[in-house]
């Protein structure tokens, strides 16, 4: 009987695995005998997969930035305006071993996506899911006036996943500690309420 | 008599040029026997002055991070507050071919430093001189009454590093145009505002 081989599973498991090196020594220092190495898999039994190493950082990172917005949907179920925005950012940002080592996937991928325009494209496919969803939150959190009336959400979210992406910079290459980055955070969330929490200026009573 | 070489004049020749160089092709696709080629020098006449394309990554960095800071120092002259801030920060966010040229240097540094502590080092080097030259732009801000009272311009400076750091990505990877990455400044920089353009709450009035 032929030996059965999940394909699928394999895939994922390479991914995985592919995902965890670059992480731990960085994209140059990887190579395909490592992986397969901590798989237990012969050398070269990565290749009817992923051709080359450049082949799977493009696998790594579309797993990472699948894995990364399941986890901030999920994070967000059953919130919503600054709270929802919130627990999204927090699978984005780097606070701990998990989204640290996602940033560390991502920066060597948008290194090479500089001179490589199928690359960039999916790092602004990834992006484009990012800004909806917290488009989305922001435009509640101004309905209901969490946030200051005169904020244009359309700009602030530009603004915001502009500051997710530095965090994943800062917070990975001792800029900023992960309470850092989440203060970073709250200190833009703040911002955006301070108008709020001082409603009744001279303008707002003559509207009355 | 012996040939006379500006060595010094030399170096400066091969870094801008590395620079020139690495900002057009990318990291990866840059040779050393290009930028010599370019230079007019004989292959290997770079091996006295930088003996592996990482030792020109590095210092390329650095003169890339040197000039930014000048040219944001002195674009910050004679300004004050919100003022100097914005002239500063548009030395830094890619903005023009310098700026994105920049951004397309330091991110494959970003990517090295990952896993290189003398690199992370002197990435944290160069970013605390911005900190220290836009923290004392914005504690102007806030003394002057510019930025609203209850901002705490420490935190502040954190956001705004990071912003920045975001925005050399989202600026080169197709995430945002040069008028959208000048947007999201002026968002930040219009929050901080929000609280002292309603200057007379009922607070504020109870003090008088």
């Amino acid at each position: 009987m032929p030996k059965v081989v999940d394909h699928h599973g394999r895939r994922g498991e390479i991914v995985a695995t592919a995902c965890r090196i670059i992480a731990r020594d960085g994209f140059d220092a990887t190579t395909m005998a490592a992986i397969a190495a901590e798989l237990g898999y012969a050398n070269g039994a990565l290749k009817p997969y992923f051709a080359t190493k450049h082949d799977l950082l493009v696998a790594a990172f579309d797993h990472i930035c699948t894995e990364t917005t399941r986890r901030a949907i999920r994070a967000a179920e059953g919130l919503t305006g600054l709270a929802a925005v919130r627990a999204y950012c927090h699978e984005i940002i780097p606070l701990d071993d998990e989204t640290i080592a996602a940033a560390r996937v991502v920066i060597p991928f948008w290194d090479r996506a500089l001179n490589d325009p199928d690359l960039a494209r999916r790092q602004r496919d990834a992006v484009s899911t990012w800004r909806d969803d917290l488009g989305a939150h922001l435009r509640h959190a101004h309905r209901s006036g969490e946030i200051a009336a005169t904020i244009d959400t359309t700009r602030l979210v530009e603004l915001l996943v502009t500051a997710l992406h530095g965090s994943q910079i800062t917070g990975t290459l001792g800029g900023s500690t992960p309470s850092g980055t989440r203060r970073q955070l709250e200190t833009l969330l703040e911002l955006l309420g301070l108008e709020s929490r001082h409603p009744r200026s001279p303008r707002s009573q003559r509207a009355r």
